[in-house]
């Protein structure tokens, strides 16, 4: 059975010494006083629940899956889920990161996070019942009328009531504008909702009484496509004035999809039958509220990536202590043992390496996210504010897709140092691997958040804000370019700035003249940007690491993320060489297949 | 759900077009009378075979999986596969390529190589217990004495019996030295055997009356070590002189696996008491056997991921062309559609080509390897023989491990053309990915591959093999140097071959120094060494077209494989770009990791 550790000395080090996250709190008056000491102490009890409540119940919860009754439409979460959630509701998890207007504890979107980072490491499946509440939470808060808000925000904030997204529809993921369900208004204000919605995480569940499900739906006289869509909060049981629960509204489970993974959590077949909803924000501009949900999401699906990435090493690096078979390529190292234990060959070093760098390294993107999130809100300065929005929106496709593939590439990594053991449930890796593999597809597939970031966030301003990352990359080249030691870490990045500005420019000529140019590179780019992002985290953590050791500090702990970082730019980072010549191989040989296709 | 069409063209354009297989067997008596109309027939019939009776209970396999009774002992595989094996042996199937002198048909290797890439792509779960059979049979012709030959291989070669391989035990898959099995002499000449495996793919079914295990096994007196181990048959049934069945043997199935994948093969946990034996080969030199059961598995799981890579690349293309979702970037291609086939986005097509290059790469390799399995066996001139067992050494782990690798790549790929869909198992793509992972485990890990590849076969000989290989792609570059339309497709492949004998001296240099130097380069040096392997063959398959065309033909086949060839030369082969850099980089940065792993 596997293990679970949360990270704790690692997210402190960028928490504190990397990001120095308490410096940019003084500047944030709602934050002004929140120290380490806070932020230390509330991950120390979050990781206890997420190791002590969400992880047991990992395995158990992927073999019974969730049931539905096909009468009631009720669905029963695996054994101990429901218990699970209402430790997580008594403890005020659910109340971390949401407002004091509504009874939240106002703690920084980064807590939050990385609390979250151990509880996706301990349990996805259980994990998304209180996590989709966050992106309802924030599309109402942005959006909702203050009414709206007085209504359900308190209930979302104490954990008692669920948020879902019910965006989805069986002819439509990718593509929202062709979305059939119907809204019609009503006399009072509200309006009945009729259509089928699919692949609706936790959209049913029995750990609270009600669930507040926001739903794109389209007005009877709207336009046509993405345009003419609107979001409306449609509640499973209707709210009285006085906040009690109502009617059983009509929307429902219609079916449980059978998946690859994430078994634990209920994906549903929603149906609404003349459900009655209110709307949230304006008529036809649906979308804005929609992407307050979507952006939380894609951030957060990244950080369920990151979560696997750590389990999965945690117990790929014990299972390589402590398994035995073959000698070192170099002599025994165990003399008084029949074998040598499986980390003395490079490979299944290079394996543990390999998901070791991508958590470290996602670790310091996702803090960096949910502090530009921060800044973005609440920072008093509106050019900071503005300033770090667009940041957040360029990083966001990478935070998911980077992530996210790199969860993939690790979970398999680490499955893989366990041999045939690997494929065998009850070690728990395979499952890793299959709960990660549906981080790459949903919110956006990966591809899609390659276009966002190419085709949106980097060509679609002409490459500011790609040119004001950059800065950051040139300030850290001038400050350490000096310094012999740094060199390792300070080179890649400072030749890989230097192709890639090259190369946007190159990709934005051909794109104008043949758009399926930008298309077919898209994927290879946000990889590329993936390894400029983790080597200058990387490039940081190692001048930090270089620093406490040149004043003396023993902590071994900084070798290590020094030995880290080498590993990262000499192994991973190189991917970057294929990957720029592969998007310079360009579209004709993708598109010139009509007799392969034919 | 899921669809399977048998790939006849191609396979007939790679065994006659490129490999002109013919003219090889006009050289060996055995085979002179083969010629194409013969195995086009048979693969056709093969197909139908695949495709309507193995490729309907694969869904249904995966989800009902096999069920023991812990009673007796007994294992029950899912519904259909008992009817379907039954079928199969009706068929005459199972003899297809054994020896007429045991009732075999005596088709070359290759015709049953192509049976079974069909096999596996409608079944690989299913086609495992038959597939199982070959490597036992194999073994037993190759080490087997005339009356356990006469006992065993008539049965096995109608398909009556089928076989099996207990080798790995819970402490030892990779280091069979470790082995702690025992077989005791007895005074008629047979042993007494005692010990448990597991892992064991087919160790128990229902299909047939008898199970023939290979097994690995120590006598009391044996050295320490791999060098201790023999090899022992180890029937389910005892056979009576009259070859009639006896008592029950002392092995039964102690328990089923619990696996990512192939839930439709009963992955047995065998217990061995004092069950009866009798010896193959020689005392203590059981690894001989062994090997020419690992060698023919090798081949077998590569050709395993072939299947589930052409069966994954058909359905990603049949949805691509079916689902519509969102405009092309240069504009509606489909415009009485709301939307345009996803087949007009760059990055599907990309997708789709990934695993139509890797699947027919992974053809012309598999033939290739069949071809010279039937010259080492078969060929009347040793010096042919000799060759061809060396290059098949050679390209054994490659095509063990390249292919598994690249159907991990292209099962994924075609998983995510599905969107969503993808994850949900009614569609049937996640369990190609599921059932392809255990591919790069079982039959020696693709890391243990490569080591076998550049430490064995490559670095053990001072890359003489490598160097007959080299002499394969010198021979096309100076046939077609001067042909300006063959330069895309040569000029990458005399690039890479230099590239390699560079570096493979280099890397000689270096682990003479230090063996770890190796064991940190061979993952990456396999899959340079596939893409060289795969890069020739797909510049033969594009001078076959290109005459072909040349000469008038407008078959759109031709065009199409040069599109394929363009594609895998633009965007697949350039990989090698930084995998050679990457296994450059050396172990030092792999090793001196002591304080992340303290």
């Amino acid at each position: 059975m596997p293990t679970y550790n949360p990270p704790l000395r690692d997210m402190q080090f960028v928490l504190h010494e990397v990001l120095k996250v308490s410096d940019d709190f003084k500047q944030i008056p709602k934050h002004a006083d929140i120290d380490a000491d806070t932020i230390n102490a509330v991950l120390e009890e979050g990781g206890k629940f997420a190791a002590e409540v969400a992880f047991p119940l990992n395995i158990s919860g992927d073999a019974e899956g969730c049931k539905i009754d096909q009468t009631t439409h009720a669905v029963t979460t695996p054994k101990g889920f429901k218990e699970a959630y209402k430790q997580y509701i008594e403890g005020g998890w659910a109340a971390l990161g949401c407002a004091p207007e509504f009874g939240g504890q106002g703690l920084p979107y980064v807590v939050n996070g990385s609390f979250y980072e151990m509880l996706n490491s301990a349990n996805q499946a259980w994990t998304m019942y209180p996590g989709l509440t966050h992106g309802a939470y924030a599309a109402l808060e942005a959006h909702g009328t203050p009414e709206q808000q007085a209504t359900y925000l308190p209930k979302m904030t104490t954990g008692e009531w669920t948020g879902s997204m019910c965006l989805t529809e069986p002819h439509c993921g990718t593509d929202l504008g062709l979305m059939r369900t119907k809204a019609e208004p009503q006399a009072d204000g509200t309006y009945r909702i009729t259509g089928n919605k699919i692949f609706i995480s936790a959209g049913e569940h029995d750990m609270t009484d009600n669930i507040i499900h926001l739903v794109l739906a389209r007005l009877p006289d709207a336009p046509p496509g993405i345009k003419g869509v609107s979001l409306f909060i449609v509640p499973k049981v209707l709210v009285n004035k006085d906040g009690s629960l109502g009617e059983r509204n009509g929307i429902y489970c219609g079916g449980l999809e059978h998946k690859m993974g994430i078994h634990g959590n209920a994906t549903c077949q929603m149906v609404l039958d003349n459900a009655v909803g209110t709307m949230v924000g304006q008529p036809n501009k649906g979308m804005q509220g929609m992407f307050v949900m979507m952006n939380a999401a894609r951030l957060g699906v990244g950080n369920q990536s990151l979560g696997l990435t750590e389990v999965a090493y945690q117990n790929a690096l014990a299972y390589a202590k402590d398994r035995i078979q073959m000698r070192s390529l170099t002599g025994p190292k165990a003399k008084d043992k029949p074998a040598d234990p499986i980390i003395v060959h490079p490979d299944v070093r290079k394996m543990l390496l390999t998901a070791k760098a991508y958590a470290e390294g996602g670790r310091a993107l996702q803090a960096y996210c949910s502090m530009l999130l921060e800044k973005e809100h609440n920072h008093p300065d509106e050019k900071v504010r503005n300033d770090s929005g667009e940041m957040l929106a360029m990083l966001t496709p990478i935070a998911k897709a980077f992530l996210t593939d790199n969860g993939h590439i690790a979970t398999n990594a680490c499955m893989q140092v366990f041999g045939g053991h690997g494929f065998i449930k009850e070690w728990g890796m395979e499952q890793f691997v299959r709960d990660n593999r549906i981080n790459m597809i949903y919110e956006g597939t990966n591809t899609i958040q390659s276009l966002d970031l190419l085709g949106r966030k980097i060509l679609g301003n002409n490459g500011a804000t790609l040119k004001k990352f950059g800065k950051l990359v040139g300030a850290l080249v001038a400050e350490e370019g000096v310094n012999e030691k740094m060199a390792e870490f300070i080179n890649p990045i400072a030749v890989l700035g230097e192709q890639m500005t090259k190369f946007t420019t190159e990709i934005g000529f051909k794109g104008f003249q043949n758009p399926d140019e930008v298309g077919a590179a898209a994927v290879d780019y946000l990889r590329v940007a993936g390894h400029l992002v983790f080597g200058y985290f990387f490039a940081r953590m190692a001048q930090v690491a270089l620093r406490q050791i040149a004043a003396g500090n023993t902590d071994p702990f900084y070798v290590a993320k020094l030995q880290t970082a080498r590993f990262y730019f000499a192994k991973l980072f190189p991917e970057t060489a294929t990957l720029m010549r592969t998007a310079r191989a360009g579209s004709k040989v993708l598109m010139d297949t009509d007799a392969v296709f034919a």
